[in-house]
């Protein structure tokens, strides 16, 4: 394999956006808040480390009591001439509302960076959609969308300069979990470029307008009917100049890091009828549904919305083929009562104003609160348009049996690219599976020039819940923005999962099963269950047993058996040469535990040692012996709502449940507890 | 004159809304902001008197440490199956927002109260617009609007009964100050037509889903990408439902009150080409205007949106006549950075869906933070539109020199009805004559069949300031929803304000001025200035002084010169008999003064009595005599900025201030409150 490019580093979306915030603030007001906390925590470690930022000092780094306070913190040290930001989302951005306002109406420069994530209605949910930076679209604030972990660290950048320049504060937002989260290898936006891009007579007349003794002015006052309405109109020049300064920001940008960037992106068929509009995460998938299309003879198109607000009709309007005859407008957030959602009225209005008002709209929900979004809804989408049985409005990846919204879509469709590897591993929270698969990355990351993505799902609960990481290797760059569909690798590292889900649901045909089992080799088929013994079977897999759980007891390692999994998961993917992946996991061990003392690096590294003689392919045998009917998750006792809806929950198959299925406002039975114990954890 | 009829009575839009609030809740929470308190405060009292709601309880009045206190109480007591109700504006309302997200979220049936008023940006205010409504339009809750006082209490109560039966819960709003702080003449709702408003089986319904021991539920649960989309598709048939089931509320109300409300109100013509369409006090303006676009062969009509969340296509279609060309959409905010306002967005989206596409939408903004909205601007937006000038997006009410979007009007039409008496005061904050007119209006309205107006004007710093009083009676209902624009009577109170402010510049062709004076009649002509002189001879008015400062003196009243001025308006303005005056306003005093000791009554009648001897009417002389060129505000040595803007203010002519003059970002000069020390207060 090549060796790695220098530059290339892989990383998640909050670093990538802490690394650039870092550098160009100040004063970094925060309030953890998931899953925008790693922006903080990653602020607040590099300040104790005293690490510079572009101009040579340390930011200063306040916790406050709640969000509430770190907008007010902003407020004020802006107004001192400080350059300043926070990180924040859902019910945190909702705390700083009443500051954001305060913020534009003065126009004053800063970007705040939001991981999107759902806000509380029926439920509270740690995960992403665009909720919460849609319920602050009034406040003044332009709205920057950035569609990946590269984006994510760009747009930090191009934000920052756009607001100094414009004088227009900047949300900078992508998808919680999936941005934040992933793990990308991007290309990092060097220090030179930074300081390239910061304008130096706007960080300067920014600090000439702080509130200062030596330079008194008054600014917040209170005015009366007689002027408010015009002060309130002398901003407009600043809104009307916005687009055009984010785009030369995008250009200058492009001139340094080669990476170019617009207003709105359209990728596609230059004579699409149909185009998807949409902004974040879920451009990922469609754009990688557009070749698919391309290749049935459809002419299909994607927006990508990248400046939310101020938002350009004229930069709208020029972006869009002039073939296109239908917009299918996407939203991943939901208003109820309203017309349409958000984007869905805007671009409605847009057409209109941009006189291309014969084209047909539709509106979609999708991905709320992180549910997937995948080429085969994008897929679905476009079929049932052509069709003619979309609705005006509609939901995309669920079933919707009440009030009908929902669009059908073909599960089993997936565009997997073939040359790429796709991991999935099965673990138990805190058992050590997500940190070694981070690491994993990071070694293939590092010696070698593929591509890597690494994305991993837990529940809200982590410890003693199921872990599933989805890790994704390649030559290409890898845009997926969603779980993997076909894996040609499983990795099961708890045995009695076996019975309770589907852990080989997604494995393709001749791919690799790794399974921790306490049972060898040669006995372990015996106690596969019905439904893994048939897959295997059906779908040739090869097939590796390793008792790990041996292995670490052996050398005084208790039940971390991170490192030995690993180890196996080199083994039988071929990565990486033997010799480089044992050095590399000794190295990440004496990284990992050196503070722990030798004795445990000790440890560690004989499990790494005794791993590959313990590791043994299984014979197959030719037919099905067992007759398990699978786990059952809860007695036949249990009352009827725990048998029908909690019971899919406890087997991770929540997904399936339909609307119908769920209560109205939230509302559920107590006493389902006692079920969900009877899960993973207190049986391994 | 006719004796008044019992049911109507004088009151605010605050004291109209608290009174049905306060009888249908067991639970009110509250925090005090203007202009929203008056709802808290009316609460408070009357829980302190043990005064009953419907069901005979007192309800329990909490006041938080803040709004989003007083939201989190609301929540809680709405989970222990209290009916619960807070009174809330502006920054108040943006801290509900997480809760709101909340109640909504889990179908919790309740009316918030706003007196919409301005969100602080540039500058603070505390003056009506909808900017704090429009941002919470995400949260789930339904929008219904009331747009006069005698709406505000009819809506209230409708929307009490319509979030029982629909689970959705309102926001009901009404321009902060103009209905909030408006007097009006109004039919009282009863208790026996609350009580039929108030459903039986729903009221017991939602105390039957309070958090229990005796019937445990959980509620507020922490939901997973795999669930929470479909939950949160689960409350669409609650949303689907609502409009009709506000339109079944209007519909009962209407048996019950004999007044009728739809979803979407039309009036004006049936053939109309033209359309404009709002919310709140602004309609007032509108269909006061109607009439004259008829009489000029125009076809235009109004389009009231009351029930802005949850929108219904179906009724906004339906409500619209098939002749409708254009669309003037009229928001009371401002969203900087936007495709257009909210309600413009909507109407644009809603003409699309309902197969009207080939109307044309206009959005316009108007009366930020209390401008005025008047028929003069209803007629200048549609010559404009006539003339085919009309901007896409416009502003109406001043005068945007920056980026030209304000449209003109002819500032000297108006619509004032000539059987109205239409009277203004000119008085000092705390000077008493606020309180004199409200007392004024009360007799005016207990004693007559007149319908009554009060509004009254005072900057936010209200001791000290100049209030204006503008009171309007007469034998039709008043809609008029904006300042006096031809009186037949001015007061002026305090002499020193004839040199400053021009008292007479609205008053009629042969009107009445009333002159608190220190000068005779016989010897105050030549002590007014040029401009007064020049009015009183142009316009041929009657001119009335009375020495009230010396009539207060002699009977030891000090300055209180009120009880003296609302004896003199009674005189001049021969509304009632002059004993029945008398009469009135001795009561009035007894109850007013009654704590304070028979001496103060004693004194106040006294002053009463000795009011119409000295009561005199001015033998005008045929020509000006006076040189005076008026008074000059500030120094020739101030500022320009002092010179240009702050003189402007101080004069009372900040309307007259373009874009143009006002800073970009709300930053002012320093040092400048040296010349408003010039003004008012310490010379009088």
């Amino acid at each position: 394999m090549p060796a790695a490019s220098s530059k290339k580093v892989a990383m998640d979306g909050n670093e990538a956006v802490a690394r650039i915030a870092y550098a160009v603030n100040d004063v970094i007001a925060i309030y953890p808040i998931t899953p925008a906390s790693p922006m903080g925590e990653w602020s607040d470690m590099w300040a104790s480390q005293a690490k510079p930022n572009v101009w040579g000092h340390v930011p200063h780094i306040v916790e406050m009591q709640s969000e509430a306070g770190a907008a007010g913190a902003v407020h004020g040290s802006l107004q001192a001439g400080a350059l300043t930001t926070t990180f924040t989302a859902s019910q945190g951005l909702l705390l700083m509302i009443p500051n954001m306002y305060k913020i534009a109406g003065e126009l004053t420069p800063m970007v705040m960076h939001v991981a999107a994530r759902s806000v509380a209605t029926h439920a509270l949910s740690i995960f992403g959609d665009q909720s919460d930076v849609m319920s602050v679209r009034s406040t003044g604030f332009a709205l920057l969308a950035s569609n990946s972990v590269q984006e994510a660290m760009d747009m930090a950048l191009i934000a920052q300069r756009a607001t100094l320049e414009s004088r227009v504060p900047f949300i900078h937002f992508f998808d919680g979990f999936r941005t934040s989260h992933e793990i990308n290898k991007i290309d990092v936006v060097d220090k030179a470029c930074v300081q390239e891009m910061l304008p130096e007579a706007a960080v300067y007349a920014h600090r000439n307008r702080a509130l200062s003794p030596d330079n008194p002015v008054l600014r917040g006052t209170a005015q009366n009917p007689d002027a408010f309405f015009q002060s309130r109109e002398a901003c407009n020049p600043f809104y009307l100049s916005c687009p055009e300064i984010v785009e030369s920001s995008m250009q200058r940008f492009a001139g340094l890091s080669g990476r170019n960037y617009q207003l709105f992106e359209y990728s596609g068929d230059e004579n699409a009828e149909v185009v998807f509009v949409l902004m974040g995460s879920g451009v990922g998938a469609i754009k990688e549904t557009l070749p698919h299309f391309h290749a049935q003879g459809k002419q299909v198109g994607c927006l990508a919305v990248r400046l939310y607000r101020p938002f350009s009709i004229t930069h709208f309007i020029a972006a869009l083929p002039q073939s296109v005859k239908t917009l299918v407008v996407l939203d991943r957030t939901k208003e109820p009562g309203s017309v349409g959602e958000p984007l869905y009225l805007d671009i409605v209005s847009a057409l209109q104003e941009g006189d291309r008002q014969s084209v047909k709209c539709f509106g979609g929900r999708y991905g709320l609160s992180s549910k997937e979004f995948t080429p085969a809804m994008v897929k679905g989408i476009l079929e049932t348009l052509e069709a003619g049985k979309l609705p005006k409005h509609f939901t995309i990846g669920i079933h919707d049996d009440v009030t009908h919204t929902s669009v059908a879509f073909d599960k089993s469709f997936h565009l997997e690219d073939k040359d790429t590897v796709r991991a999935l591993f099965y673990g138990l929270g805190s058992d050590g599976t997500v940190g070694a698969n981070k690491n994993t990355i990071k070694i293939i990351g590092e010696k070698t020039d593929l591509y890597t993505q690494g994305y991993f799902v837990y529940d809200s609960k982590k410890a003693g819940s199921i872990t599933v990481s989805h890790l994704r290797f390649g030559p290409k760059p890898i845009d997926s923005s969603y779980l993997i569909q076909e894996a040609n690798i499983v990795a099961c590292h708890q045995f009695p999962f076996l019975e309770k889900i589907d852990v080989l649901e997604t494995i393709q045909s001749g791919g690799i099963f790794l399974l921790n089992s306490p049972h060898d080799a040669a006995s372990v088929w015996e106690h596969l269950p019905h439904k893994v013994q048939k897959t295997i079977l059906d779908k040739q897999l090869t097939f590796y047993v390793i008792d790990a759980f041996k292995i670490a007891k052996e050398v005084g390692m208790g039940n971390r058996i991170n490192t030995i999994m690993q180890t196996c998961f080199f083994a039988v993917s071929n990565i990486l040469p033997e010799a480089t992946v044992i050095a590399e996991i000794k190295q990440a061990i004496k990284k990992t535990y050196g503070k722990r003392g030798l004795s445990v690096i000790e440890r560690n590294n004989q499990a790494v040692d005794l791993t590959l003689e313990n590791l043994h392919q299984v014979q197959v045998p030719k037919k099905v012996t067992a007759h398990s009917n699978g786990h059952r998750w809860v007695p036949e006792s249990a009352p009827d709502f725990v048998q029908s809806v909690t019971s899919k929950f406890l087997a991770g198959r929540g997904e399936d449940l339909p609307v119908s299925a769920m209560p109205v406002d939230g509302t559920y039975p107590t006493g389902t507890a006692q079920y969900e114990r009877r899960g993973i954890a207190d049986e391994v």
